[in-house]
C-alpha cells in the first residue's frame, strides 16, 4: 500500500501545490483564472446570482481514516459542499480548498486525497480554482468553499414554504447512516482481532452512500426541466427531521410527515433490523443522505407523484407549532430532530 | 479573565451560530442573503469580476494562543484574506468562515474570536455571509474565504511585469517579524519564571504589526486615484524576497533589489540590532508584513517617487535568471527566498 513515501517537507509548500495542481483543466466559462495567483478570478453569468457555501471537515469528527479511504474522503469533502449549492437550486461552478496536514501524511497520501477531489470536480463539471495547503499539529483538516450560481428567479431559500405545500424528498434516506454503522462494527471487530478481514460484502450500496455520497445536481436539472421552482429547499445533512424543522421554522409553518411515505431502500431496512435499529429513526435522524428536501404548491402534485426521483412525504400546515409524525398505525407523534450534532457529540 | 465559562455543548451547533451571528448588519449592496441558508447569495456588480481567496490557519502553526489574544487572532484571520483580494487590486466585499473548535474553548472564548472578526469586517466594510462551526479533536482551526471584485481592466496578476518596470512596495517591512521575536522571547522568559510579567512596553508598534496587521486597501484606493494599474502585484505574506521572486518567475523577468531602498522603521531596525539580527534579512525574509509589492512602467516614476505610501526598491530586468540584491556597499548578492514555509518548518 504505502510502498513509496515522500515526505511533504522535501517538496515544501509551493512544490506540493505545484504537484497537486498539475494539469488542472478548466471546465467552466466563468473561470477566468484558477490556481496560481493571490486570488481566483471569476466572471459570473450576466443576470445570475453568485452562491457561496463553506464546510470544515476535521479528522475524527467528520471522518475516521481507519475506514475512510483518502480518495473517498476527498470526493466526499467536495460533494457535501456542492450539495449546498444544489440546495439553493443552483449550479456549482468552482471550489477553493484549504488543506491542513500533519507530518504523518506523505505526498502520496495527499495526492490520493486530491485525486478524490479532482474526481468529484470532473463528475460535476466544477473547477478547483484556489487553495491553501499548510501543516497542522494534529490530523487532517479540509476546508472547502463552493461557488455556484443561478438565475435570480430560480434561487430557492428555506423560508418560502406555505400552508398546504407538499413536502417532497429525492432518493432514499437512512442508507448513509447504516453504512456508518457497518463500518463502526467492522472497526470494533478489527480492534479485537487485528488479523480479521472486514466483512463488507453485500453492503456495497450502504457503504457507498456513506463513503462516497453524491450531490443531487440531477434533481436541480430535473426541476428546471419540469419548470418547477420549489417554494423552499434544503439538503439533508443532519437528518430528515432536523431539515424539515428548519424549513418549517424559517417559513413560519408547521409540518406533518407520514412515516409510511418516507423512502427507504430494502437493503437499508433489512440492515437496520439486523442491527436492532428502527429503520424510520435511521431515515429521520441518520443524516448525511445529501438528498434534497423541498416544498411545492399542491398544483404541482401531478408532476411529482409518480416521478421516479421524488417521494411526497407530507405537507406544511398553518400552525407554526405543529411538528407531527403520523406513524404507520395512524398515531401522531412529535417530530424530533435528533440529528448528529458535531458540537454536542464532543461535549 | 475567564470569569464566566459556558460550554459550547450547552448551546449546540445551531445555538452557537445563532449567538455568534446575532445582529450582523449588511454593509455591501452585493450581499443579497447572508448567514442562515444553505449558501449565501451575492449579486456582483455588472462588468466586475469576482475574486476569491482562501486561507487556513491552524493553532501552533500560524498562531500561538499563549500570546495571541483571541480577538486579535480573529481580526488577523480576516485581514490576511482581505489582503489577498487587495493584492489583485480588488475590493473585498464578503467573507465566509469555517471554525473548528476543541472543547477547551468556551462560548465566551469563541465570542471573543468572533468579535475580532466582526471588527475587521466593520473596519473594511466587509460582510460575514456564511460559515461552518464544528468541533475539532485538537486546537483551533480557522478557515476564511474572502470574496471581492474589481472591474476587469483593473485586476492585477503576478505575471505582468516587464523589463525595466519599477519594483515598488508600500509601508515598511520586517516589523511583524520583529514583533514575533519579542513575543517568542517573552514566552521563554515566562516559561522559566511563570510569575514574571512580560516586558512589552515600548514595543507596541512591532507587536501590533504581528498581532493585528492591516490589509492595504488604502493602497488599492490610492492607486485608483493616481490612475495607476500596476503591471504585477502580490501581497507580502512570506517575505519580500520570496514575493519578488514570485513576480519575477511568473512574469518571466529577472529582478534587482537595492538594500538601501528597502523601507524599515527605526524601531524595527533598532530592535533587530538588539536581537543580533540583520535588519535587512528580517525585512527580506521575515514575512507577514501584508504590504503590497507591485511593478509599474518607468513613466510612472514621478507619481511614485515622493509618494509617502510607496518606496521604489528596485526594478525588473530582462534576464529571467537574474535575482540580485545590491548591498549597501555596492556588492551584488543573490536574492534568496528564505521565507517562513509552514510545511518545511514541520518536517
Amino acid at each position: 500500500m504505502d510502498a513509496e513515501r515522500t515526505e511533504i517537507g522535501t517538496l515544501g509548500e509551493f512544490g506540493l501545490i505545484a504537484e497537486l495542481t498539475k494539469g488542472l483543466e478548466k471546465k467552466q466559462d466563468s473561470t477566468q483564472l484558477g490556481v496560481g495567483d493571490d486570488a481566483a478570478v471569476l466572471s459570473p453569468a450576466a443576470g445570475h446570482r453568485t452562491l457561496v457555501s463553506t464546510d470544515l471537515l476535521c479528522e475524527d469528527i467528520h471522518f475516521d481514516l481507519t475506514y475512510a479511504p483518502l480518495k473517498h474522503l476527498g470526493y466526499k469533502a467536495v460533494v457535501v459542499n456542492l450539495s449546498d449549492i444544489c440546495a439553493m437550486n443552483g449550479t456549482p461552478r468552482q471550489i477553493v480548498v484549504g488543506l491542513g496536514l500533519s507530518n504523518r501524511f506523505s505526498v502520496e497520501a495527499v495526492k490520493e486525497l486530491y485525486d478524490g477531489m479532482r474526481l468529484a470536480c470532473t463528475r460535476y463539471g466544477v473547477d478547483l480554482v484556489g487553495g491553501d495547503t499548510t501543516s497542522s499539529r494534529s490530523g487532517l483538516t479540509l476546508a472547502v468553499t463552493a461557488i455556484g450560481d443561478a438565475p435570480e428567479d430560480r434561487i430557492v431559500l428555506r423560508g418560502g414554504a406555505q400552508d398546504g405545500h407538499l413536502l417532497v424528498v429525492s432518493g432514499e434516506l437512512g442508507s448513509a447512516y447504516m453504512g456508518l454503522q457497518i463500518l463502526e462494527r467492522e472497526k470494533l471487530v478489527f480492534k479485537e482481532a487485528p488479523g480479521a478481514q472486514p466483512d463488507l460484502t453485500g453492503h456495497e450500496e450502504l457503504l457507498e452512500r456513506q463513503l462516497k455520497p453524491e450531490a443531487r445536481k440531477d434533481v436541480v436539472d430535473e426541476l428546471a426541466k419540469l419548470e418547477i421552482v420549489p417554494s423552499a429547499m434544503i439538503d439533508i445533512s443532519d437528518g430528515l427531521a432536523s431539515e424539515a424543522l428548519h424549513i418549517a421554522a424559517q417559513s413560519g409553518c408547521g409540518v406533518k410527515i407520514y412515516e409510511d411515505k418516507i423512502p427507504m431502500s430494502e437493503k437499508m431496512y433489512e440492515t437496520a433490523r439486523e442491527f436492532n435499529l428502527d429503520p424510520t429513526l435511521c431515515a429521520l435522524s441518520g443524516g448525511e443522505d445529501y438528498e434534497l428536501l423541498f416544498t411545492v404548491p399542491q398544483d404541482r402534485f401531478e408532476d411529482i407523484r409518480n416521478h421516479p426521483m421524488f417521494s411526497i412525504i407530507g405537507h406544511m400546515t398553518a400552525d407554526a407549532a405543529e411538528r407531527t409524525l403520523v406513524t404507520r398505525n395512524g398515531m401522531e407523534a412529535e417530530l424530533k430532530a435528533q440529528g448528529w450534532d458535531g458540537l454536542q457529540s464532543d461535549a
